[in-house]
């Protein structure tokens, strides 16, 4: 393994942190708040940028090679590091008091899931008592999060195309790397921009809403613009975004849509590549399981709400943001008649589409599952039949139908050992609380990195009744789903330190 | 496809089954039961017989040549239709009054699952006003659905050995055909001794309790033994096992263990081959797991009983009966801790091992998967690396593990899809039972052949409350279960009845 590519690239990851805590600092000034805060951010910032300078900077790798090892290796301590790092403003302020409930935090927010293990008057003590700014990074976080910080860094560094790919595999999301243009670094630059574009887009269109809608500030446009690009779902207060206006939660349900579309869409779009999209099976298909999901959810919920276009609007915002791993709502779901329920863990578990910053199983997966699936039934009637699987009208590769379904099952395996986990200890939770339900959606919420779940941790709840072996369970879970498995399990398995091979 | 060979096995099965039900009739005349009972079983012996043998006896089919789809054919039609004939029986007789019950209830004897649809009032009119035979009959259909009625027409029939490979593997659960000896009919005839050995063992030995259990009769004892042998669940009352006394409680549980152990492990000990037994990984590997299980959950649960020893009795009943699918309870385990639940809904997807009657995914195919998903972790890792998947010392052929992943896959669409369907329309349940707990583990225990679930299908619950559709759809998802799923897919698959292949 070359440590010195690992150690240079990480330091300059923690470079990019620490800069990136000027949005937090700034916001900070602009709402005068105490000099506690700001010290809160000066620190974690000084040890950023000094250690990470140290690393990165002072000592260049002679041999810059990189295989895929170091590529899961440097994106998995990456992710642990900026969190742990990251978690040291809401220690310092004095708004937690608790480490693993800060880590949890800001792990959440990096990886988009957006579950909170802040309890309701800790959170209204930050938004009330000059705690702005902490909203803020909580966030900003999200949106960092959202499209991969080492996309982010391959995006404005100069680096060999060859060892990119390994980076942009570990840290993107879905089966197979869609590389937009064969340059890595012009197609991250891209992704960057769509995905900039679109912030601010909705950044725009929110503030258009605040004619009709008074709670929606522009300080509460960019922290729900931020929680949406990044489908991770942290709002303001435990209302999530049923604190808004009708508009703007249609607005926000419009958009956690379109951020679970695969961005290449967006790139065919501008270049008018429209056969491409029309040819797109994984988007026909995303739409049609939203369509769906939100026709039944609709019909089933109808009586429950006062009128027709309430019970099609949490219908159409609550599928919107299950689907996309968001995690915002408007209305407490969880009482939610049973088959809408289903539907609901059913969507969790899907997630959005590949290439897009939504968690879960993506789209493309399901569907290569299911063609699988078909194949193998009409395998079984002739036996010697040759099935040839295609996706999009091209056949796929054996290698990424293997990939695909060991993928399936280690998310499962993942999933099942995290709820077995945290089920063992909580001496905070009541009964009531500590039912399978709470402790298999809180695992699927985290590894799919959504937010909420049902039970205990539903809309209405939270994660702060975990003991803290519990929420550092669901820590590394979020991380493991944020970064699709195989890098955490890889930095995890005893091979990878082994000096041979 | 040979529509005469699937004609004539299929009236020999009527057959077959017209006769078996000879054992409640003898029943019902031994308690001196009232002349309709008597009719409710001439009536569907006449209808099996006189049918069975106008199909099977006939007019014999001039080419008895048969392939993989007429094995899958033959299997699942004879399945639904002896249930159909199954459940007249309880209808002539008038203790159930609606078809969709007593059709599930007969179909969860024969698939050995043991969930019944029965009120508890229901239940106790049979056992209290001259039901005895229909008890008989319910647990009776376990015995025969245990080993495989198709199987046994193998160990009575002549039959060609290359043919009867094809009903073996559809019947028979596991990912491989283990052939204990070369001959297809030998083997049947084997594995048959073995089940009646056993079942007489279990006999003898509840009748041994009887001195300190006053409540464990003749009769009782013989319903439990078919309830254990075929690891179908059904008792005399809603109390289960519960009913008797401890020692016959450590007698049944420990017989659950047995039944759900490979048979071709019996007779390894009868030809004293031992060394295919030490190194039969699946038997470890069910026993490693019933052991951690035991100690976890005696742990768990140690302040809730009186003493030491109750809490490991209802811990080792339980997970006997859940690993083994029985489905048998001493207590109302719905009240255990979280954790507890959790490991008893993943013993619930386990069940046991191939080559028993046990069912749900099997312990070789969870190690199968296992072994799977750790050499694809390390083929990440190293990709140039080969590895080969062993099991038992042998390596796997890629076919094996193909077909155990797409087993995997298709029993959670099945799972699914079935919890989704059984949630749409259930007018009699209650808000506080249609939950997701409820829906979820309906299913599964359904399709993994158990019995009760968590939630309102509980052991202190049960399937009375679903609506006809809900019914209708576990129903066939146990036979689905049963057999395997394959069978039923391919039955209702539209390339099956295609003209040409």
């Amino acid at each position: 393994m070359n440590l010195h590519v690992i150690r240079n690239l990480i330091g300059k990851i923690l470079v990019l942190v620490g800069l990136l805590m000027l949005i937090p600092l700034i916001t900070a000034l602009i709402y005068v708040e105490g000099i506690k805060n700001i010290i809160s951010y000066l620190i974690p910032m000084g040890l950023l940028i000094s250690i990470g300078a140290l690393l990165g900077y002072v000592k260049p790798a002679k041999d810059s090679r990189m295989g895929a090892r170091e590529g899961f290796v440097i994106v998995s301590i990456s992710w642990i590091l900026m969190s742990l790092f990251g978690c040291l403003p809401f220690l310092i302020s004095g708004y937690v008091d608790d480490f693993f409930t800060a880590f949890f935090e800001i792990t959440s927010g990096f990886t988009t899931t957006g579950a909170s293990a802040l309890t309701a008057d800790e959170l209204s003590n930050m938004l009330n008592n000059g705690g702005h700014s902490l909203l803020m990074w909580r966030s900003f976080s999200h949106w960092i999060g959202g499209m991969g910080i080492l996309v982010f860094i391959l995006a404005i560094l100069e680096s060999k195309d060859g060892s990119a790919v390994h980076i942009l595999r570990a840290e993107s999301p879905g089966p197979q790397v869609g590389k937009i243009v064969s340059k890595m670094k012009l197609s991250s630059r891209i992704l960057y921009l769509i995905y900039i574009i679109l912030t601010l887009l909705e950044i725009g269109i929110l503030n258009l809403c605040h004619i009709w809608d008074s709670e929606m500030t522009f300080f509460d446009s960019l922290i729900i613009s931020f929680g949406t690009a990044g489908t991770g779902g942290f709002a303001t207060t435990t209302l999530s975004v049923g604190l808004y206006a009708p508009c703007s939660q249609y607005v926000v349900a419009t958009f956690m849509i379109i951020f679970g579309v695969n961005f290449s869409i967006y790139y065919w779009l501008i270049i008018k590549n429209f056969k491409d999209i029309i040819h797109n099976e994984e988007l026909r298909n995303y739409l049609i399981v939203v369509i769906a999901a939100i026709t039944v959810i609709t019909i089933q919920i109808y009586n429950l709400y006062s009128s027709f276009e309430e019970s099609f609007r949490h219908a159409y915002f609550q599928v919107a943001s299950i689907i996309s791993t968001t995690g915002y709502s408007t209305t407490d779901y969880s009482s939610w008649p049973v088959l809408s329920l289903i539907i609901i863990v059913f969507l969790m578990f899907c997630g959005a589409c590949a290439g897009s910053t939504a968690g879960g199983m993506k789209q493309s997966r399901m569907l290569i599952l299911s063609k699988y699936a078909q194949s193998k039934v009409r395998m079984m009637i002739s036996p010697r039949r040759v099935e040839v699987i295609r996706l999009d009208g091209k056949p796929l590769d054996n290698k990424v139908i293997d990939s695909t379904v060991a993928f399936f099952i280690l998310y499962l395996v993942v999933l099942t050992f995290s709820a077995l986990l945290i089920s063992i200890w909580n001496p905070q939770m009541s009964n009531a609380d500590a039912t399978p339900l709470t402790m298999f959606t809180a695992s699927l919420s985290c590894i799919s990195n959504i937010g909420p779940g049902l039970g205990a941790v539903g809309p209405a709840g939270g994660f702060s009744d975990f003991s803290w072996f519990s929420k550092l369970v669901l820590t590394f879970e979020m991380i493991a789903g944020r970064l699709e498995l195989y890098p955490i399990l890889i930095l995890l398995s005893k091979s990878t330190w082994k000096k041979s091979t």
